[in-house]
């Protein structure tokens, strides 16, 4: 029997999808940004935020995964109409064929900017790729230091870590959360990671975070 | 063409394991608890204050389950030696077959109750059976009270629903997590649900869940 090589590489389904939303983004120089974090660590608080800070200045999209439930896009409805809600149904992680699909629902050749707010799942949606520019990975204080150590995948492929929850580092001491050790640990997955700590719900270290998305934003438009 | 309908359900490799290991314990009558929570939401510091408060009356050992390290399970050692790590290396449950090796490393038929953790994730690990007598779902308050709306089903399928870190109920306000409305919420997915609001960190709350575990594992002995 001969085995026959095949140079070139046989694209998976999401990977042909994903393929063609990069396609899409690219053309019209629209940002997007695909955040993954645990349910709960405030990336629906975050993107409420960043948009009503940023929406004079930048044109901004949501699509918005859930397995169930549209309150997530209802939030987010309320600071921008270009949301679109998806939901899996069960499955723990949005796909590049829902994420096309929801690309032609948004007026994505308008927008400068669209979040992808993926399933609450620290694991999983890390192997997917969407099509987007980059990863961002949100970890909440509440949710302890050791988590870069337990779950290094998210880590590792995020281009930025947002720490959230910084307005509960008084309550939860530095035994269950030390800032400089998540920062380590990280970097030691991730050596160019940017990391922003914010508190979404104070508004505490959101600027830096709002002016490296700007110019992030610029850079794609050149 | 025909079609020969089987009468018998054929048992995926999940489920033969699972059914093995749920002979195995159902022999020694050990009680086997599988707790399911989102990453950091506190089920390894929920089980080290077990195990510290019921050690002289229960023989109790646990399966530490996570993707990478042994973090957990050098923390469940400061308190029973009967605990096991299961690395699964990227893959986001824990599967029966990965269990039924645990359980004979584990001297499970003089053991009482032991105690699964899962990956941290609220998805995936619910659609897998373990061989488990039941399910335990884990919430913490900082993750929010829309939860069990958004993530139905390992709340639908628990038998016990651990509402930890209470002690942030004050820094973390009711608009934010309404406990009646995650009580309710629970309630609607699951009439029989047993609901305990605790704070592993303070023992706060513990004392019921305590006396229901011993009892639970009182009734699993006859």
């Amino acid at each position: 029997m001969y085995k026959v090589r095949v140079g070139k590489k046989i694209l998976s389904e999401n990977e042909k999808y994903a393929l063609q939303n990069k396609q899409l983004l690219s053309e019209s120089r629209t940002l997007c940004v695909n955040m993954i974090s645990s349910p709960g660590s405030g990336k629906t608080t975050i993107l409420c935020r960043t948009i009503n800070e940023l929406k004079n200045e930048l044109g901004i999209g949501v699509i918005e995964g859930d397995i169930e439930t549209d309150l997530d896009c209802t939030r987010i409805k309320a600071v921008t109409a270009d949301a679109v809600q998806i939901n899996t149904n069960g499955a723990c992680h949005l796909s590049a064929a829902q994420i096309n699909n929801a690309l032609h629902k948004l007026p994505a050749a308008d927008l400068d900017l669209i979040f992808i707010e993926n399933v609450g799942n620290l694991v999983c949606p890390s192997a997917f790729e969407l099509g987007e520019n980059f990863k961002i990975a949100v970890l909440s204080v509440p949710e302890g230091d050791d988590k870069p150590a337990k779950y290094p995948a998210i880590f590792a492929k995020s281009k930025v870590l947002l720490i959230n929850k910084t307005d509960l580092l008084g309550p939860i001491d530095k035994q269950q959360f030390d800032i400089e050790m998540v920062k380590s640990h990280t970097r030691k997955l991730n050596k160019d990671i940017r990391i922003f700590p914010v508190s979404a719900q104070t508004g505490q270290g959101m600027t830096d975070w709002y002016e490296w998305l700007k110019d992030t934003v610029k850079i794609n438009k050149q």
